[in-house]
């Protein structure tokens, strides 16, 4: 038998199902029409972002990183809870345009800006996170074509990295930002350029549960962003540290202390140097503020037994759930909390494997795992499915299609 | 320096370029009107069918699997090269129909088969390959319901597996098809409800080079259905011996030895027992067919330096290639081949790594290999991308969007 991961606080038992936000998992799938389906929760949202808020510095702004889950209506949600907003391509960039969210509002990062996208994004009002000397030229050359003053910070490639993460973006060589040492000289280029000087995105890495290690990050992070504004000559106007808080998917995983994160900050925003002392500053979350948000609905279709194993088969799988399946930059596979919705009030006695749809052997959403005893037409829940789930899984795969959304 | 894979024969370079079927790669790319761009070569799965063809004994029959490649105009082309066609969904179905195949050249598979699924297949005269006891039920009621004979065949979940192979689909407890043990019992009671019997389906891995083992595994196919088949105690119709053939995707991979396969089966065939002596038998390959015929172009959007190391960052990447940047079923990243398209005759002079233009460490297309100098602007060639690319990537992360794909 294998442990699943634990299931976030908070879900009620209605009618002996899995309810979310008073509604039961069968009345969901009723009004979505079928399975699979991610179901969101505003009431999750809210709750989530108010903690995050309360725990941190009053300063401190908040933005949300859309690739997490660029659904529009958690886009649209978001938009009244969130300061800012951080995206990775002009596809995204159009689903914020459609939600009427400013340009101001918005940064853009990633390392393979085309030059549409510099174009799009330099008029909209759009900040861009400069990954490297040949996107700044780029950049500069974008404005000057459209008579438009581009607004750029610089993604810096920091030498430490965040200890415990689940993706280390800092730390040696890398394709994202600009190497520490060569920053600086970049951002006076900038300035001379004419171009709005926006200051610095230092992102160390994602999916970290060690408040620790988040604590010293956002140390060396503020330290970092002191002394290169030293080597410029000029305060910091705008500051996005990174983020990097992850969630438990896994047995054994711990929630991040946010309140010892929040009186670390505290603690350094109340004597920061003097080119910080005004720098607009923030962090930057995708998974942490909805990944817990997100159930996957799916419905058990076949139940057999092989060679004494118990199946559940159901309608979903990989190609709305790679990292549940295990096969997203994970080395081993661990399984991700995961209930029968439909008898959520039920002890678990018996071992079974939940597998996806798809004809592939890594189609699994649970290892021989203790569940309740199931059958066909009973629905499976996966929990921690809000990020990363529905646009980072290959949908298209084995002709299946997108699952269904609703945010509730 | 890591290496890279082989790059399959048959390449020729045009004005120092890759070229494909006589047409250079920028021009495939101004025709499709922009990178990133899958380029899937008519003449490649002409010769790839035809070797194949000219390998195995004229009896045996070739089944494509649809999952590899659904992109229409390559269905439509292997409609006049192949026997039959393997799918695992209503949707593959849907793309057989609209390319006017008949449902009865289709075998269906798939371990969370739908009753609107089943429906469909059993209107199309599509032969279901059972996968339980559960799933024959519902084919059983689903037919009765429609008035119609459903045509069943029972896939076998073996007790052997194919060694060596990238996946394996059998040897133990596993989600697909009905244990040895209880196959044929499932077939009595299939036959006497008055489907119409369409024998086995064996699959037992994929994605193997070694000739012995496919030898061996085929070998084992047969005795099975010619063991079950006594049990039953009926001539089996049709024999579908899965197919598990896999291309070099590695360094130091070499292709499958298919003239060693095709003796042994030529073999078997002249001696074959007598229940299998009529039977209509057939391979299924999926990855064997397409694999090779496929080409992803990418276009260099930046070059940078960090630590020394030189990344080229371009416009595609794993949303597109999840495979090649090591990221689905295995476990030690290895380059697949690879090469700057637009310098296809120059000679490797520098190690660079071949980032994809997500924010993300995962998206890599070649890690510290040895290449031409390229500059932004060239464009770089992923070669065995013909199957289980476009489709089995997660297109819509980070907003980023299908691929361009073109038959030539």
């Amino acid at each position: 038998m294998k442990p699943l991961g634990p299931i976030p606080d908070g879900f009620e038992v209605i009618a002996g199902e899995l309810a979310v936000d008073g509604r039961t998992a069968s009345s969901l799938v009723a009004e979505a029409g079928d399975t699979p389906l991610f179901v969101y929760s505003r009431a999750r949202l809210d709750a989530r972002v108010a903690m995050l808020r309360a725990a941190m510095p009053a300063r401190l702004g908040l933005n949300y990183a859309v690739k997490a889950n660029p659904f529009a209506p958690v886009i649209g949600h978001m938009a009244g809870l969130v300061d800012g907003f951080d995206i990775a391509s002009d596809g995204e960039l159009r689903l914020l345009e459609q939600a009427g969210i400013a340009g101001s509002r918005i940064s853009f990062a990633g390392p393979g800006k085309r030059d549409r996208e510099l174009e799009a994004a330099i008029r909209a009002g759009v900040t861009l996170n400069c990954e490297s000397e040949g996107e700044a030229r780029r950049s500069l050359a974008t404005g000057e074509r459209l008579g438009m003053t581009p607004r750029i910070a610089i993604r810096v490639n920091p030498s430490f990295e965040l200890r415990g993460s689940g993706m280390k973006m800092g730390g040696g060589a890398k394709q994202f930002g600009v190497d520490e040492s060569h920053a600086a000289a970049l951002a006076r280029t900038i300035i001379a350029a004419g171009a709005e000087w926006r200051g610095w995105h230092i992102f160390a890495g994602s999916q970290a549960l060690d408040a620790a290690a988040l604590v010293e990050t956002q140390g060396n992070v503020l330290e970092l962003a002191d002394r290169l504004a030293g080597e410029v000559g000029q305060p910091v106007p705008k500051l996005n540290m990174g983020g990097g808080f992850g969630i438990p998917y896994f047995h054994g995983d711990q929630p991040v202390d946010i309140g010892t994160i929040g009186q670390a900050l505290s603690d350094r925003f109340a004597r920061l140097p003097e080119l910080l002392a005004d720098t607009d500053i923030c962090i930057e979350l995708g998974r942490y503020l909805v990944g817990e948000a997100g159930v996957y609905l799916t419905r058990i279709v076949d139940r057999k037994e092989s060679h004494g194993q118990v199946f559940l088969v159901t309608d979903g799988g990989l190609h709305h759930q790679l990292a549940a399946s295990g096969n997203f930059g994970t080395v081993v596979r661990r399984n991700y909390p995961l209930a029968i919705a439909s008898r959520f009030a039920e002890p678990a006695t018996e071992e079974a494997s939940v597998v996806g749809c798809l004809c592939t052997p890594l189609d699994r959403l649970a290892d021989q795992a203790l569940l309740p005893r199931a059958e066909v037409g009973d629905l499976v829940a996966v929990f921690c499915a809000g990020a990363y789930g529905a646009s980072a899984s290959p949908m298209e795969f084995l002709g299946q299609g997108p699952a269904r959304q609703m945010l509730v």
